[in-house]
């Protein structure tokens, strides 16, 4: 068995450009509605945006050894997507491994545990979704899996994967529906610059959706 | 049955302006300490302030049908005031209803689950209060009611009565006690002025509060 | 039995200062990983550090008359170290109280309850790590205790231990050790710039934290 | 204001009686799915069973005076509903207090709190609903309210109101529905029996609820 | 793109047969550690067993018409696994479903939300893992998919797994690995009887297991 | 420092004996409301019982090392007392532990994480207080502490306190105070028996707590 898997597929950084401009919500709902990793992940700070190719990782609980790992193997903007096997309260990525990360180019890090020296990091500007904040150390010296798949916020994860994040929160779009997936969401962005005219205009969004008909089949009695 | 009144008693504007410029806790107190939401439906930015006749919604789980029809028949001023059923992890609201409620001058919103487009809504400034953000989409088509009676964050809330948020959390006076708890908190407010300068002079607020004899009476032995 | 300490010993000014201006994970890293306060509990805004001696308080649950004894006889510099048995859903310390903290010039406090008036205090600049706001009314007239042993987010507090918190959250040394654990704090900020020069220069972590041997030794395979 | 209201109107015995046979989930179903309380207040063992008129109460957190006042007024049949206002983790209710209760025949207790001296009680056979057991002792000494709308996992419940409880959780059914609830339960009951021969006989869910043409209707795709 | 599929590979009754014996805990340690389901998810009585190929579904929130679907497709001796989209609380399975399981000779049902009619249910003897009993009414209207790869506990499940659950939990099994894992489980099972009767003769665990040198190289000190 | 200590006073059997029929409940009222331990601990099958002296076990997350040296070093009678460091899901303690415990007549395990094989520990009946069960293997590898003081469900153990559990919960009185608090409970059963008899006579629980003073001081309206 290979647990350190360094050859993954990426979308083309000419697919990631574009997406990095998307919302969260958009790409979700351009997605057919999947790929949406539990909310409970969040930015550091709020305005933080993470967008591109996930290099999953699997940590044990309470041990950041394979975080170091990925450190070394990954590609300039590639985003950590590390999952910490159910025990998220411990500081599993710190301010040098931001350093380090910085000085490699890596694009970000979304991790379903905390991290610790925040302020640091803020400051830095290394993008990071985490579950909070915590200053207890963890071990390196127990085996886990770099780029198999994984589940990460209630999502599963093939590495390659484009991840991206927003303050809503992040979703996670398969490989080889990115293309896809950007062009529905694009055309949503279209769509809603023309509904929001319509809203301000003061149309309801009853109209709007012609939610009138739905009204009317549910029977619902208005006074 | 009828599922959406929209005939509902609203407090004068004369009466919810003052409220407007009182802190939640404050007016907490001046209702005998009755009204308090779940503190964790919380302002989407720190700072926002909410204020106005409730207009009450109740959804279906991970669906807003009812939200859009609140929006068409809501007054400006209203807050909508939203239940979601015990299932809070989805984007009931997002953009471009914002986008409808700052046409139509609504209040605000209050709702017991998440919302999108956060980035975007803050930006616009509309006051919603939420349990968080999520991108989540919902669907538009299960029935559910407008302004009846509805328990939000643990409280009663009917419809037109008085909701307000700062960001210690809401609190919900009810409509026929609008005037006296404004006078009381009024009150309330005067008096914690001349505390606080007793305060800042030195004076204890075990001194300030008569607290002596409580523990005088309860025994307890200080060294 | 005494219920109210008022004599407790504290760490040196002496001491104390340096601590205030080092990380709280860096603290936990230099006592052998040993203080780490349940990070549920936070700073009542980004950025705010608190360091100085632990002033113990037990309240009952949502009653807070423990407090404003403690408020009547901590000196200039503690910290209130409060804990609310178990029901945080109160706002057990306001405007009011920060005042008279401000006025007798305390360090801080710490609670792992929730408070209110968070906005005034903010713009005080009253340090305070809490569990959250909430604008729910306690009592005053439920006995406690006052530097008495205490559990805190988990961890045993000593009256005169030494606290610490930033954005990270907190960390408590006991006070016949802050002095090696200051000694220790200082080398590992010194070490750690050499390191972080190191990564920056492009040196993998892998490498700096020389892993490579535990890799080996776990048996990963590598692609 | 009136704190403990003791005349409160309750549904017949002639009601009471049937209900007592029916689970919770019919009676819910036949409410138009109104009235489901939060189901993690669960019978104190498996098999027990709870039916009769509320009488509400409120506790302060960590005090339960107002159930014994609630015990001395409660008229034989009554189940005390008891609310206390989120703070569970108390020993609201225990041995003693159920001797009194069954020597008065009270119906039962509903509390969104603890109970202490489980053992004891499960086998007096004095029916309880509670979130679990805690040894933690509550004081006597606050105020509260007797008999006034309260709301209990979730759900109003007024004084009267009818709550029925068994393994699947509790509902609530306003006392002015009670009868026509009843005759839908019944209804259902006896519609059940025959859906659950044809079940028997092999006929599948889909065709005895006539889904066939709700899938068309979502154009799901079938292999 | 398919929503139902119903061509699924399952392992073969003499390969099921014997796990069914196994107990968890002891088929999760053959698996290499893996596909241990988050233990929230438990048998509605102690003592229930369930072991059977995966019969995925996935739900929408508060809906349960793919499990009606389910019920129709699968063959004898299937478990139903049914995800619910993260709103646990309804009540997505009761009497009469199970009535049509036990007809159609179904192995079992595990789901992470929870279900009602449990005493009638746990009387019948249909093996059942759940989160809990809820007796509110779910819809029948709302698309989901069968037999697409789920998220379940946390754990990814292929249609056609073998899962196993006892009073411990739940583990998933890959089809393609069931026969190694079942011959490294009976093995195992073998070694701990040798292990058992070593202990019972007073030989301690640390000694049988060799810790000593484990203590040793941690450089643990013993008084 | 001495990580591993194994000089430890107890309570004398004499002592613990008469504790062993006592509630959890009644000896938390008579240590004067002090030691009672989170209630999420439970007994692994109602109505077991768990009394003896504490043989504390801090274990590192996911890791039961100290458990086995703990039950090497347990003398007869003696409760392991093991705090898990907060990652309560793995199965810390097995079958064949359970077999070495009895084997070494130990008086049971209080665990603030999760067992296994929870069926066959039953079967033997081995008393375990835990948070559940789980199967989720753990590693024997990173160092802990015996017998130092530790925080154990929010309560400070110290080794040699005395640890009682029934189906209420667990309480832990400190070693020196055992001796008064077996007399204080002891004339707490006495004196409920008598006052059982009046509550069964018919006098009301006001009466005999003489509450209606306290209802007169506080003012409180009867209807």
């Amino acid at each position: 068995m290979i647990h350190i898997k360094t050859k993954i597929e990426r979308p083309s950084p000419e697919l990631i450009e574009p997406f990095s401009k998307l919302g969260a919500a958009t790409v979700h709902e351009a997605s057919g509605r999947k790929g949406a990793v539990d909310p409970a992940i969040k930015p550091i700070r709020k305005g933080l945006r993470l967008c591109g190719p996930a290099f999953t990782v699997q940590c044990a609980p309470g041990d950041n050894l394979m975080l170091h790992k990925a450190l070394e193997k990954a590609q300039p903007g590639d985003v950590l997507v590390a999952s910490v096997s159910g025990y998220p309260e411990g500081g599993y990525f710190g301010g040098l491994m931001a350093v380090s990360a910085m000085a490699r180019r890596l694009g970000g890090l979304a991790i379903d545990g905390c991290i610790r020296d925040s302020e640091e990091i803020i400051a830095m500007g290394f993008p990071i979704f985490a579950r909070g904040f915590c200053i207890r150390g963890t071990s390196k010296s127990v085996p886990g899996l770099v780029n198999h798949p994984t589940v990460f916020g209630g999502i599963v994860v093939q590495p390659g994967d484009l991840i991206l994040g927003d303050d809503d929160g992040m979703v996670v779009v398969a490989r080889a529906e990115a293309e896809s997936v950007l062009e529905k969401a694009l055309k949503r962005v279209e769509a809603e610059v023309k509904k929001s005219e319509q809203l301000r205009s003061g149309v309801s969004s009853v109209e709007l959706n012609k939610l009138g008909k739905v009204f009317e089949a549910l029977g619902l009695v208005e006074e």
